[in-house]
């Protein structure tokens, strides 16, 4: 039967309709092949040996002695040469003509992390220690930019394949912080409260025991984190990782918690990857903004989403998705895929 | 200097970059070939002499004495054969578990609108005349389909190219009817009343003033209607088509109106197919909830979004666009290429 589903957070629905898989035209958007690439691409900004064509490195994690942008690093960060942000000017939203025209500078940061030397390895392709890595800069990288004081969200992204967005082959994640807290994570944080203030229990905490429970939807899991299917999943394969014990902050993981996550984000960019023969995705962290404080009642939380279908005329004109399959289909598939 | 800009209807916030543009790998989606196409092709679902082969009419403009589901029609209208929801059962969404997992039947309608019998003919090549007639077709379907109880939002989208999730070639619309009011019409609506509770005054018309006096961001004009690019424009191009008399609600235009309206809304996609070579968009109306009351305080605009750059990371994680052009020279520019 075609079902709606809605989102307990932010109060959203979603069609859930697998009879428009049916369609004869809806072609799933294909997978990329499954190889492990050219290690290295003399042409490649990213590429080891090419450090002189990107803005200085802001941080790096080299091996003892090398210098800083020249050979020698695993990961490295670099500012993002074509940044919709800077901080040359502050954001002072003015409030003219009755609120109308409200404008303010793009104050911010934007930046690269190259997530490997190697030119086109992908990221479901990096073992436990590498993916650990790319975890740990994510943490770093937010707990220095937090510390300027225009700063008031710092958004933590990646894109995977061309159909995703990704313009460059060599891995990469971005990094954006920003001078507002964003209209999605805070419709999750006026959602949480509004469940706080009702029943004194994290929405997260309640709806993550509720998944431990009913076993459906997981798609796998450690002692302290889980990945699963959202009950109300806006496209096929949505999948989210979470901690099992209530945190706001991403950015507060201890190393050997972070190395605990690793294994389950590498699981779940493993189960992608091999089940869905490397489609396109886009994957990011929802943690609390910077200066407020809805710790008791936030959850971060990552989520990836695949890009199997399009979002079109619909999904724009109502803000709400079609999904054509089933969560709990979904979270079987994976959850049978073994990780390698 | 990078900006950003406020939405006043729903308080997001818009990032406009023009120094992404500047990326040496952002590449533009390309627009298509600028002809007319083939006026019949015996394999299409949609052209006339097949009309076997989809669901039987629910509406039709025909020539006198032809009959349902033969030739002899200009526009025709049928269910869609794999509907994302049907009227088999009711949306009651139960409230189980906390509130955590609350679900209800896809109660609802879809129909696809065929524009015309040519096979593939642009719409921006059709004339006032066809245009008038497809901007009555989304009228005459509202009154219907707004008849049945469960109903309560009637969204009527059109997806043009392949890159905007248009799956035919055979020009056509959708209509889809869905048992709640939709995330981005609440939110319009309840800006909307926020404004109106201060001022007494509709936000829109407020809008639409302002632009009419400050003529920088207008596309077009007539006695009745405007097309414009909003202030804090999405994408490059975005362009809003509204009356300048206050009105919430499409479905009460007149026929002489709909003829008005038809002229600025040829001239706009006429512009953007010719400025930007046909490229890939989707274009939605706005109009009030079926069974609320929102008409002080809403009122009813199409808008038409190019998908000239790719939404991707940033996007899905914060809900807010980068928009890489200033909309002030969208609107220059599409002012100054003339109507043929």
């Amino acid at each position: 039967m075609p079902e709606m589903r809605k989102d307990p957070i932010t109060n959203s629905w979603v069609i859930i309709a697998t009879e428009r898989a049916r369609r004869p035209e809806s072609e799933l958007i294909e997978g990329n092949s499954l190889d492990e690439g050219i290690p290295h691409d003399p042409g490649c900004f990213f590429c080891s040996g090419n450090e002189y064509t990107t803005p200085p490195e802001v941080m790096a994690y080299r091996t003892e002695g090398s210098l800083p942008d020249k050979p020698g690093w695993s990961l490295r960060v670099v500012p993002n040469k074509y940044a919709a942000l800077n901080m040359d000017g502050n954001f002072k939203p003015g409030n003219s003509n009755k609120g109308l025209k409200v404008s303010g500078y793009a104050t911010g940061m934007a930046e690269v992390i190259i997530e490997t030397d190697h030119h086109s390895k992908n990221i479901a392709l990096f073992n436990n220690e590498e993916t650990f890595v790319v975890l740990k800069s994510y943490r770093d990288r937010y707990l220095v930019l937090s510390q300027e004081d225009a700063i008031e969200y710092i958004t933590i992204f990646r894109n995977n394949g061309k159909e995703a967005g990704a313009t460059l082959i060599h891995p990469h994640s971005q990094v954006l912080a920003i001078p507002i807290v964003p209209t999605n994570v805070q419709n999750e944080i006026n959602g949480g409260k509004e469940y706080y203030d009702k029943s004194l229990n994290c929405i997260y905490c309640d709806i993550i025991e509720n998944e431990l429970k009913e076993k459906k939807r997981i798609v796998y899991e450690t002692d302290n984190f889980v990945a699963f299917a959202p009950y109300w999943s806006k496209t096929p394969f949505e999948t989210w990782v979470a901690p099992k014990f209530h945190s706001a902050r991403y950015e507060v993981l201890s190393n050997s918690q972070l190395e605990e996550l690793a294994i389950v984000w590498k699981a779940v960019l493993h189960k992608i990857y091999v089940g869905l023969d490397n489609p396109p995705y886009n994957y990011y962290i929802h943690t609390a903004p910077v200066r407020e404080s809805p710790d008791k009642y936030y959850h971060w939380h990552m989520e990836l989403i695949p890009k199997l279908t399009m979002a079109a005329g619909f999904e724009l004109a109502t803000g709400m998705y079609i999904n054509i399959a089933i969560p709990e289909d979904c979270a079987d598939f994976l959850r049978d895929i073994p990780v390698r």
